[in-house]
Order: C-alpha cells, then sequence, then structure tokens
C-alpha cells in the first residue's frame, strides 16, 4: 500500500539521491537552497553534493556575484549517462538516445508490424539502439535505463503485455530479458498512451499542475491519466482504457471488443475513415482522415468535427468525474489537425460543471509524434535516478574504495 | 507538487510518528517488527517507542512466550484521546464522539436544515459535541481532532464550502474558527461524500486495495474517489461531482444545474420520487421510494431498478477509465434496498471490459448511513496522528521537560 510504503520512506537518512531530485526538476540551485528545503545542515549537505560531483551527475559553476561571497551554481548534469527509448505501434515504431533530460540525441523511424512477434521486433529495436549509440557518439556502458513503450494492456512490474488484443505472441513474455545481457540497465515497459501521457507531463506540465488526461486519438482511442504527479494504473493496470466506454449514436456500431457503439467504434480514426469509405472517399486508414481535412474536403471536416463532439461527450463526464487541470489530445488524428480539437472544447465547455472547467486547459500534443518516445525516455531516466538507486550506487562506490 | 513533497519527506529523521502509523496500521506488533521494518537499530526503535508510551500513544502487553525470551507486545492506545465527528446533511445530521480507531463512543442524530446557515447549525453541532462528551465519560481537553462534513465543495485547505447550491450562507465561511476557542485540535472540513469514502475506505477496504469509489444514492447523486490510498480531490476539488454527468433517456429531463439528462436529474432519489408521484404514489422524498419498495410496490421496484441500470451505464465508464478494484453503494437508496445494485451489477459487468472488471467488487455500504460520521472521525484522526504531528508534539515536550 502506498501509506506503508510512505511511512517507510519518511523514516530515512538524508539522502544525496533526493537532493539530486531537487536539482533535477529546479527547486534548488544551490547548497543553500538544498539546506533550506531538506532541513539539514550545511555541512551533511556539502557532503552529499560532493558524492553527487564525484559521481559526475552534478556540475558546479561560478554563478553571478551579488556584491558578497560569489555563490556556485549547481546543475543537473544531463550527459552523465544516456535512456534508451522505443516507442512501439501497430505498424509504425520510433527509436531514440536521449539525454538525461529527456531531450533526443539521435533518432529513427520506420513502419514495422507489431504483429511480426516480439523476437524480431525487439532484435529490430536492439540494431536501432546500436545504431543510434554510435551515431550520438555514446558507449553502451553509459546507458542507465531503456523504456519501452507498446500498444496493448501490460503489467508493469513483469514488464510484459496481458492478453494484447493486437499484439499477437506478445502475451506474458517478458520484454527486459531481451535487453538485460546487452545493458546494464532497469528496463521499464508501459502502454504507448501512458509513455504519451508522461513524456507531455513531464517536457510541458510538471510545473503547474499534478492531474491531466492524455487522450490518444489514432486508429482507436486511449487515455493516460497522470494523478498526483503520476501516471495512475488502476486497480489492474487497466485504467485509462476509455475507447469502450458506450457513447449514444443514431446507428448501432459493432465495436471489435464485442459490444455496440464503443467511443473507438464510432470516433476512432478507423471509425472515421470508414465512414469516408462509404461515402467514396479514398480512406483506409486514420492518416488518410487527415489527409482529406488537410485537402479541404468538407464531409472529412464534418466528420472529424463530429467525432470530437462525441469524444467530447466522454470527456465532460470524465472531467466531471476526475476535475483535471489539462487535456492533451494526441495520436495521429489530433497531431495534424485543429478540427477535432473544436468538437471536443465545444461539447466538454457545454456539459461539464463550471467548477470543473474554471481553469481546464483542453490543448494538443505540444510533442506530436514524439510524446511517446520522450515519455519512454523519461520513464527510463526515472527510475535509473530514484533517488534510493542514487544513494545505493553511491554507497556501493564507497565500500569498494 | 506532491513529487516535491515526497522527496522532502524522504529526508526525514528517524521519527516516533511514522512507528506509530506502522503500528496502528497493523503492519508491526514488535520493536523487532519496527527495527525490520524501518532499517533501523535496535536501540534507536527502543527510544522512539519509549517515547510514544511516555505519551500514553502505545501500551504493552507480554505476548504468548514461544519457549524462549518472552516477546512484548505493542498496540496503539485507542483510548489516547477521542475525535468530535459531524455529518451535516440537507435536512438531516448526525454527530458523534470516537476513540482514535473511529470508533463511536456516543452519537445522536437529528432533523436539520442545513439552511439555517453556519451560525445556527455549528452552535447545534457544538453543543451535541459537549453532551456526548459527557455521556462518554472524556472531558473536552482529551478531543484530538474534530471532522466536519458537510453536502456541498469545499475548499479543503481552507475548511469553507465553495458557492454550495443547497448551502445558502455558507459560502466561504471558514467552519475551524466556530471551535477553535473551545478545543486545541485541528478541524478539518469535506464534503459528505468524501468523508464516506474515507469511512468505508479506512473501516473495511484498507487492507485489499489502494483504488475504490464509493458513489452515494440519496436525494443527488455524488461519488468519493479513493486513488493510492487517500481521498483524490481533483485539481479544484471537484473531483467525484458524477450527478451532472449526462446519461442517455427517452424522455428530456431539466436538471437543477440547468442541463438536461444529467445522472441524477434521472436516476437520483429525488428524481424516483417524482416518478412515483406522478404514478400517483405517496412519495416525496427519497426515503418514500424505499418505503415503497419494501412494502413490495411492483412499480417503485421497477423504478429503482431501472435508476441502477442507469446509474450502472455511468459506471459502466468510469470503471473503464479509472480501473477501482471496488464500487461501494451508499446513501439513504442503496442503505435500504439491494434492487438498485442489482440495476448497478446488471449493466457493470454486461458493459465493462473484462481486464478491468476481472476483480471488480460491487457492495453495498457496509456502514450504512455511519458511513459519513465515521468518516469525519477518521479524517480528524488520520490528520491528529499524522507522523509529523506526533514528532513536533514529542519534540516540544521534550524540550519544556
Amino acid at each position: 500500500m502506498m501509506e506503508v510504503r510512505e511511512e517507510i520512506d519518511i523514516q530515512r537518512r538524508p539522502s544525496a539521491g533526493a537532493m539530486l531530485q531537487l536539482i533535477r526538476h529546479g527547486h534548488a540551485t544551490t547548497r543553500a537552497d538544498l539546506a533550506e528545503q531538506t532541513g539539514f545542515g550545511r555541512s551533511t549537505v556539502a557532503q552529499h553534493v560532493t558524492a553527487l560531483l564525484a559521481h559526475k551527475l552534478l556540475v558546479e559553476d561560478a554563478g553571478p556575484s551579488s556584491g558578497g561571497r560569489p555563490v556556485t551554481l549547481l546543475t543537473f548534469n544531463t550527459s552523465a549517462g544516456v535512456a534508451l527509448a522505443a516507442d512501439l505501434g501497430a505498424t509504425h515504431s520510433r527509436v531514440a538516445v536521449s539525454d538525461l533530460a529527456g531531450s533526443v540525441l539521435a533518432e529513427t523511424t520506420a513502419d514495422l508490424e507489431i504483429t511480426l512477434g516480439p523476437d524480431e521486433v525487439l532484435e529490430w529495436v536492439n540494431d536501432r539502439f546500436e545504431e543510434l549509440l554510435a551515431r550520438a557518439g555514446r558507449r553502451p556502458d553509459e546507458v542507465r535505463g531503456i523504456g519501452i513503450g507498446v500498444p496493448g494492456p501490460i503489467d508493469f512490474a513483469a514488464g510484459c503485455a496481458v492478453v494484447p488484443p493486437i499484439m499477437p505472441g506478445w502475451d506474458g513474455v517478458p520484454l527486459p530479458a531481451y535487453f538485460a545481457d546487452r545493458y546494464d540497465a532497469p528496463v521499464l515497459v508501459d502502454n504507448d498512451v501512458n509513455i504519451m501521457a508522461l513524456g507531455e507531463y513531464f517536457t510541458n506540465w510538471r510545473d503547474r499542475t499534478e492531474h491531466l488526461l492524455f487522450v490518444k486519438v489514432g486508429t482507436g482511442i486511449g487515455c493516460g491519466i497522470v494523478a498526483g504527479g503520476r501516471i495512475y494504473r488502476g486497480a489492474d493496470g487497466a485504467a485509462g482504457d476509455v475507447g469502450h466506454i458506450r457513447v449514444a449514436s443514431d446507428r448501432e456500431v459493432v465495436c471489435s471488443c464485442g459490444n455496440v457503439n464503443c467511443l473507438e467504434a464510432i470516433a476512432g480514426g478507423q471509425a472515421m475513415a470508414r465512414q469516408l469509405a462509404e461515402a467514396g472517399h479514398h480512406a483506409e486508414v486514420s492518416r488518410d482522415v487527415v489527409q482529406l481535412v488537410r485537402q479541404g474536403n468538407v464531409q472529412a471536416v464534418q466528420v472529424v468535427r463530429q467525432a470530437g463532439r462525441v469524444l467530447g461527450e466522454v470527456l465532460a463526464s470524465l472531467v466531471n468525474f476526475f476535475n483535471p487541470a489539462a487535456i492533451i489530445i494526441g495520436g495521429d488524428v489530433a497531431d495534424a489537425d485543429e478540427q477535432l480539437l473544436a468538437g471536443v472544447r465545444e461539447v466538454i465547455y457545454s456539459r461539464s460543471l463550471p467548477l470543473a472547467t474554471r481553469h481546464l486547459r483542453i490543448a494538443r500534443s505540444a510533442l506530436e509524434d514524439r510524446a511517446g518516445v520522450t515519455g519512454a525516455a523519461v520513464l527510463a531516466i526515472e527510475s535509473a535516478l530514484a533517488p534510493a538507486v542514487i544513494d545505493r550506487a553511491i554507497a556501493d562506490q564507497a565500500a569498494s574504495a
């Protein structure tokens, strides 16, 4: 239970790892800041800062002198290692090497069918990791963490997909094992929408709120939930599966899940493409829908606008329930076009309660198609730089010295 | 931001308050347990236990000897003070004195209109507190915390209601001030559904899950959210306001909020009563509906069952989104009857995704009409016995000794 973990955490000794967090997240820039924020004495703080400097996790620079003694500014050394990140989609994947701030140093994308199965796909990922490391001029032993996003439900603790509908052959296969003999680094696995939410939250929203929703509108529709500054996964890791929420519709549409009138069967990218194809337009996948909208096709604009309204109905309910500070819309359809967002906004502001929309921001993903790979990198970095991990690394080196 | 607070918490020194939490919540019963769970040495643990014993927060008893040395069992002293709790409803209130486990020692209820305003209502609450303390044989200086639930949105930090629709005169009035000169204890204010969720969670679910929903079906419909073992309030404190989620309906019903076909306008207790009154039955308020069901009135059974199905549609969506381990249904209508739950179950299990309902429990509130007052007591107790508060009290006494 979370409470219990916190109770136990609360009793830890002064921690270099915790001080690193304060600096990384911009809450402290000097030894004096650290002393003030932690309540520990300057000599204790100085000792931990020295350890972090020795591990090259911090760098120090002379700051602007304010007339009196010069102040030394402490900065997180984002070059003290790299993260490997992969955002695996149903038919398209993106792989990157990032620094420890999550900024991409080298990346590549490819059309790749997830249905090829884990052996073939992860071999490809491994090859790309090697290539990208070389291109970025970094060594494998500089890798501090690996983050992988997959398009299906996952068991976060085990690092595997769980009965994923569009990933035959992946069920229960632990992904960390594929990387264990090549890198001495933690491997974290999450679903594609959660990593997009994490990427967007850490890059653009962390200083403004603790609670937001990231909605991905691609072939289907999914939602990543940030609550209390963390990804919320629910009791079985199934939270955020909004694509199968039933919506009102004048026609009955059977969804791939077997139920009728699920949100994604009415308003997903595939559903939009089908509607336009039925009307005689060339539209097979969600990107075709966006293409038609860009060409000024009136029917395509109407379809996307109406899908936005249907999505808005569901999100209006979730705004009343969850009261997020922001809803970020991403995925193929949203990345390319404002029409979807217009429909969403229209319904949310007319349907949700005033108290819950007073400060609500509804925005397109700023990271666009890099949200996932950025989030996968952040997932890896946050795990690799967790206070307990840093403290252990420092203690181990002190013991072996 | 929560992360930041945790980063700072993580650096605290060994804490008697944190050890008390471990014992209170059943995670430790001996000094050896405490040493194992905190990672601190036996002498450090012994010193903090001695302080907790001196403050009468713990008691020790010789446990069963296992052949070797006798083991001393440490138990939380639930008599080391009392909590005062008030669950204020629109027309009915309950006030109680509880021990530090949240068990009610003395209580009273009354029909009381919240519209009388804060002066009159809180004077009444104060009088009841005095009476009940006397009846329980406890002194005012034994009061460690006061918890108040009110039927409207609140600003938790300020302890006041915020533009509450059914509480004229209460907007922005800080309730703690009414009790400050009588009791030297923290006063916590929350809305009625949140305290019910808290009462049910702490009493019956805390050892089984971190994530649950408590749905109150009374005159209206509201929801308390427990996420990560805590009440989730959202960005503006408005989370859980599910009564105004739009539902599908063949007729158009205008809600008190101005929108049409809100959940509570279709399936709330008041809406059910109106439907039955229109059909010629005597039904003014939600309790009349329950009375008719108990008398075997077929139409009333149908109305309640159908309301359960409508509620189930909304909850099925929230199960997909939030993936709770349990949904607890309470409030006037649910407390008295299984028909509502039957409708809810029927729809949730047919509509929600298998992964999200695999382990889902749907149950009636076990505390029934005491859920609120129990939660108000728990709110006060958790605040009064927070590790930092206990540590400060021990340090203060040590300094003045």
